[in-house]
């Protein structure tokens, strides 16, 4: 992912939300420090790629990875939030919430929400224009609208909420997943698929790949807390376990956890590999999911050593 | 109002939200209450005939005036939260972060403004899909976006919990009702005109009214607050007072308030039968006006009533 300029994405994440002269200044302040603070941009970077594939305009593909970007940044301000995980810290800095308050903390969210809809509209309005069939815009439109929704990322998000009162079973957990993890990544690949007219059978592969990257990385999320030892994490044991959360590996056991794990990353790449043979500009994908593997190699490593140890 | 159909208003409430079978049942239960107890649905009235007067399609029309009720309502549940109003009820019932928790208010709410800006898109597209100019739907995203975000009713609110850090005077008491109240007057009057194709001129007049509604909407809130004596309200004193709100009768004082208050409504109504005059249609919006003065008209006679007493 070198060469998608991470500098100018950077400076859209602020440029795109532009805070007038009479902002009020705890509001204005709260915004600085988010955007002041971004993540890894890896959204923005994969859907420029995407837009680029489908030869979809440059201009657009930064309006729909900084949307992308503000959803996922609001969803992390609400999640941090004492009444849902109650965080204290956040890309190594104290949340926003602690540094501005909770009423802060929500009315920022919401400007990066009111911010992202307008971005995504401009992103998918301009697609559009530029000749494509308008019916893709009213698909992308009621794709948005069911993966941030009430069909996607809330109802995951009021699933892992009330956790307590549900089976603590694996497939409760992968729903949660599904809600919470797999629907930001189906928006940053399938969107720019609808947009760019990818076939029906275009659009199921990278629906696959997103639904086995996002239960893998969830998978893996899952692992890292079970696995770390209080040596290397400097917490002692299951974090889930001890605040009762979702935890694949807690649910099915360690040993299915990584069964899963593996038998989720070979079909991703099956998936993968059949939509770079229809379309080789989304090879990128390859690189990506090759990062993605080391991590998995090194955890899964991980577990059988866990295992051993618990053998002898 | 008679003659818009509320029972249509209050279906279509219910039934652009669905809530598929597998939605987490907290998060079901908490829609299904904020939608089963609505507010008066002024908003969607007052689109549905705007929408009828720039002979507009009346589906796109149901869409937008449930998009802003779906935004006042998610407003509304933000609000009442322990770290804003921490208010405890809410059209008589106990407020939703008291049912449900705060984190689930949260999550309806959120739900609430998907579905709103998914409902919006589709109003304006609709009727750019209808052979308007399709900048118009440039203008009427832009529009949305100023005054949801920012520039408009999230500045508001942020004005107003900060109240305590800003000076207190009418100019500060006025740009948080700007924000705050005027933002959706000025979205459910102005939209339909831009989506219509109102002129320059009478966009300006549109405005105006909803500027001079808005104002004079909150000043007749302020003196409520100063005016009503224990016997009628159950209250003693002043509540904005104690609790340190934004209220122009207190900064300005009972007489100043009065004064402005009857100028805005002299304003408002120039302006609004200018407009009628350009665009008959529109003269339902004199109906209206005049339910909000025989409110004023009553709380003006009070004032005096307590000028005199204060005199005695």
């Amino acid at each position: 992912m070198t060469d998608v300029n991470q500098r100018n994405l950077k400076n859209a994440l602020a440029e795109y939300l532009p805070l007038p002269a009479d902002t009020e200044p705890h509001l204005k302040a709260a915004l600085q420090e988010v955007l002041g603070n971004p993540g890894s941009l890896v959204r923005p970077e994969i859907v420029a790629k995407m837009f680029s594939a489908y030869a979809l305009p440059d201009e657009n593909a930064t309006q729909l990875g900084i949307a992308l970007e503000y959803f996922h940044t609001a969803s992390l301000l609400f999640d941090d939030l004492p009444c849902m995980d109650d965080a204290q810290e956040r890309r190594g800095e104290p949340c926003i919430h602690i540094q501005f308050g909770e009423a802060q903390a929500i009315l920022a969210a919401l400007a990066l929400i009111n911010k992202a809809y307008a971005l995504a509209w401009r992103a998918i309005a301009g697609c559009a224009a530029t000749g494509h069939d308008p019916a893709r815009q009213q698909t992308a439109i009621a794709y948005l609208e069911q993966y941030l929704g009430v069909g996607g990322l809330l109802n995951g998000q009021s699933m892992d909420l009330n956790y307590a009162s549900l089976p603590h079973d694996h497939q409760t957990t992968e729903r949660i997943a599904l809600g919470k993890t797999v629907s930001l990544i189906r928006l940053t690949l399938v969107l720019p698929g609808i947009l760019g007219g990818a076939s029906a059978a275009e659009l199921q592969l990278l629906e696959r790949v997103a639904l086995c990257w996002g239960l893998s990385y969830q998978i893996v999320d899952d692992l890292k807390d079970v696995l770390h030892s209080p040596a290397e994490s400097g917490k002692t044991g299951s974090r889930d376990a001890s605040l009762g959360r979702p935890n694949i590996a807690l649910v099915v056991g360690i040993p299915n956890a990584v069964h899963r794990l593996t038998r989720l990353i070979r079909i991703g790449d099956n998936m993968l590999q059949r939509i770079v043979d229809r379309r080789p500009g989304v090879s990128f994908l390859q690189d990506l999911r090759a990062q993605l593997n080391g991590e998995a190699t090194d955890l899964i490593a991980s577990a059988f050593d866990n295992s051993i140890q618990g053998a002898a």
